[in-house]
């Protein structure tokens, strides 16, 4: 950590600055330039909290050097995190898992359908919304538990592990006992709350971004599940919010070098919320294989122009099929295969 | 609600389109231009999901005329809500309100000193964290319920109404008891578990615009509140997230003559969150004053420099104090008293 | 285009505004709804100022249905449009082109070796900056004509025609001479005295995308080239600015289906400047082939370490003859070869 | 600037660097830490290229502490420059000056009215575009030449200085002329041959800050002027680019203050485009004042719904009146007048 003094700090206010920093456990480098005095302190700064530095007049502004998390950092964690999704691993040494299937679980024949063709066409986990985060309190908020019973029912036909979106902590029971991958969707990624009873599991858990929250940010996310007990984390990808409103979302596929190099935690991508758009998910999907994915996670529907949720991003099951061929022919260009 | 379809659609398929829109009880008006075909929707579109209908192939995109929500709509009910906080009144024909207060509460003496002080210079509700969301697990969490009972006390001493974020619905009922405004930050904006709980009670709410979320998405978190049955709502702006890293958040005002020509709802000002910098904080809070706020919300400190958290962004109680000798100055040029 | 009006908008406002709407040229399709009469234009409205409408009082907004775009629209000119770089044709049905070469011409002796490098690897045009963009004044500038007339002797060498950027319409005359694929950088894709300037040649151009700007305005920037006489153009999509700093752009990879459904125009991706990291251009550099690009543009230098400007962003011959062995194997299965 | 050496960085390429380092006539403080070794370099930065070192494997990320700017820097300056605009002062220590007029100049009767209108109402400088930057090649471009000569019939009969944009350098011989404030608009901030060849006159410029352009870019462009030897610089905060759509643009105020403690030069706010609303123009306008602007400009139409762009901005004469009277009542609360 730096910290950087106005021009004209007066030397009582920086050696009561010192020592307060000494009592800190750090060591402080001083040096002194033409305009500006820096304080680099070494040690564990992982506790500091930067900000409050910040509020002395005398203060520039205070920069971090080393990352803020400890647990889900490669520095100190070099070995890549595999998790077993009931059997099905995820992470960088092994195959890429595609998880595919409804936005919203409507019926157990829209279900079983969907979860057939998916598995058929390569995918390896069963997706469907249960609890559906909408926009609207008219919309179609998801079958609940009922969903659930049908994700399980889907489960012992295929043998496809299903994940599906946690939204209500009181309701993680009844998920930890039918669900294998609770995910936390984009929206909840800052609810510290639901991250914490999360972190009390040993569930394997599937954090989405936040569609404006920061690299940094969502390993903090992630840091929050693992420093309460659960290191079992798939990290998810789904575009971020920018300026440009002709896709649903900016898809950011930087994240993934970037997390593999920072982070020993898998990165999933999903082109159907990043996008928004089915005819755009290809082309999505196609370029987030190239760029290094551990897994995809993809909205697919039997009938998307009848869905109750999201059908302008369900791919039908013919064309995921098709997609899924391409992806078999990319991975092994980086190393990968399906 | 008008839906666009795209050049060459077939007459089968735009028939069996309209078969489905007739359905939903909505009168159709088409138009047939050079290239694209438009219907346009009469009727109550609230409940329909504009996206289904684009997984139609033949569907270009479709455009919402009318707003998504209702009862918080002005259109619906052009007179101003006027939130009463126990006792104290917010919103449009009433006086501009003060809320003020450090970050998280800390000890008692440092609420009571800051209470006191807050008081004296004209605050009217005073704000303190029991439960702190921060970005990492490592830093200070808040006092929890001993925050809220130093709140009661304060609130004994004072007569100052309180205002305390809730981050998770399991404790609710604590905050129903003890706190006279409840807060959802912006990072629970659309938190509906939340949200869905909250609207069960009366309990005033001062809802925070997520740092990511359109004035529309806002008014639909609102839209949930009132639907649920809690019409109590003050919105509350403390900037947004943009490309700009010079200021914590970008402070974004125009939200303030918007919100009243959309919506009855107060809408008050974080300029302390907003800017994450005290040196701005007068600034930001006079200009929003000067842009006809019903309100603000100001983090102010005993000791800033040793504050537990956002230091940097509290103002020392001389300092607020000489903030509002200028918005008592300002608040009668916009036909406004504090 | 669709006007909508505000609720009780009295009838002489309405009639007026219709008459001067009939006397554009258009014909009116009026809908009453509940609340708003929405009246939807038909024909030619390209050249109507949406804007203009909204200064009326009673008017609530006005929505574009059509695109804004004539000439670059692929709804009137639905066939791919190539552009040939002096021998080197560029476009969908073509294969894909790739440029490489450092991002400012520094000496013969550099130039010649990337020049050389970048060939044997499989780049088909070479790129050099001879005037540069820079952030400071006191940054380097570019070699400026010098670094033309070195562009040409590479060009002679390798036989591979050249791409630099243009700055000042007052050099067009130079780069007309010396250069075979004019580049308008991102800074000035709205600089229309430039647009005009380069309109009124047939010279090809590589419109690269502001990196603040939306898909529309990039191909009404486009319009602008293609109204004043040039069809010659290759869009370039090279990052846009959001709130993510842990790259210095966010490639939005999304424009690759978006623009060959909405234009005609060929679309290559610059994933160095997106990017600003070279550990991080070979994952998007492969995610573009796979996405569909018709090209990529790549800086590579020989010595990184000890490059005028951009080093942190550039490969090494060695790296990027890795990469394009990459490239030739994904391009297939996407339909392409390089 | 401080450099950040990776974890393991062997002893033979830290001292490279670190020869590297002193041959720019840098001192270098080393400290090591746990992890990282860091290397604070000491003396003058401001040419050094920070991205330059980025480019060695072993350099995790470079940061500046100084402003790479000096000529617009506080720092160096500390006194507040004021700008002599052929007679009216703009800046700290003189009254706020407020700038009026219409979007384009459209003919003499309208330019007269208006010019007349806004002198009346206390405007002291006269706005008129002659040569517009238009989204679309088909929309009005401006009157040119005929544009600037009736600004200079304005001017004789009101006695208003006049501000008109300048976007070809071609055109600046006339602007010098013709015009007493010349205007970069936000499009062509980072316009380097414009720069360039305004730096190289003593005119007053009036900068925008490009829509999408952070705080230090813009006084990066400030300094490309003052570098190039024009020293009489008004900055102009216009709105930036961010994810919501209800306004055109989100004012950020915050630069008022930020522009005052990092730079000596005069700041003005343009409410007009920051929401592209004229709904919203009187808010906006009135913010910016409290906020401590050092002028406004303002656009103004006698008919806005006839403007030939940008009417939906525009205040009418009367609406600008009572905004004027409003200002000059909150002016005094910031220690100013108008």
């Amino acid at each position: 950590m730096i910290i950087t003094l106005r021009p004209h700090t007066n030397t009582k206010d920086k050696e009561e600055l010192k020592a307060r920093l000494l009592s800190l456990g750090v060591v402080i480098h001083e040096s002194t330039g033409e305009n500006y005095t820096i304080l680099g302190l070494v040690g564990d700064t992982t506790g500091i909290d930067a900000r409050s530095f910040e509020a002395l007049p005398y203060v520039d502004h205070v920069t971090r050097i080393g990352a803020p998390y400890k647990l889900v950092n490669r520095l100190f964690h070099p070995q890549d995190t595999i998790v077993d999704v009931a059997g099905v691993k995820v992470g960088a040494s092994e195959p890429m898992v595609i998880m595919a299937g409804p936005c919203a679980v409507e019926d157990r024949e829209q279900l079983e359908e969907i979860a057939q063709g998916v598995k058929q066409a390569g995918a390896r986990i069963l997706r469907g919304g249960a609890y559906k985060p909408r926009t609207s309190p008219y919309s179609f908020q998801g079958l609940g538990e009922e969903a659930l019973d049908l994700l399980v029912q889907a489960k012992q036909i295929t043998g496809l592990p299903v994940v599906s979106e946690l939204m209500d902590e009181n309701q993680l029971e009844l998920f930890e006992e039918k669900v294998d991958l609770i995910q936390i969707g984009a929206r909840n990624m800052q609810n510290y709350a639901l991250l914490k009873a999360l972190g009390q599991t040993k569930k394997p858990v599937l954090l989405k971004r936040g569609f404006a929250n920061t690299i940094e940010e969502w390993l903090m996310a992630a840091e929050y599940l693992a420093s309460y007990g659960n290191p079992n984390i798939i990290l998810c990808e789904r575009g971020i919010r920018t300026f440009e409103s002709a896709t649903r979302n900016t898809l950011d596929l930087a994240v993934i070098p970037i997390i593999k190099k920072r982070s020993h935690l898998p990165i999933i991508i999903d082109p159907s919320h990043a996008t928004g758009d089915w005819e755009l998910v290809e082309s999505a999907a196609l370029a987030a294989t190239a760029a290094g994915a551990d897994g995809l996670i993809i909205e697919v529907h039997n009938h998307p122009e009848k869905a109750k949720s999201d059908g302008a991003q369900s791919l039908k099951i013919d064309n995921f099929t098709l997609l899924m061929e391409k992806c078999k022919a990319i991975a092994p260009v980086v190393g990968r295969r399906l």
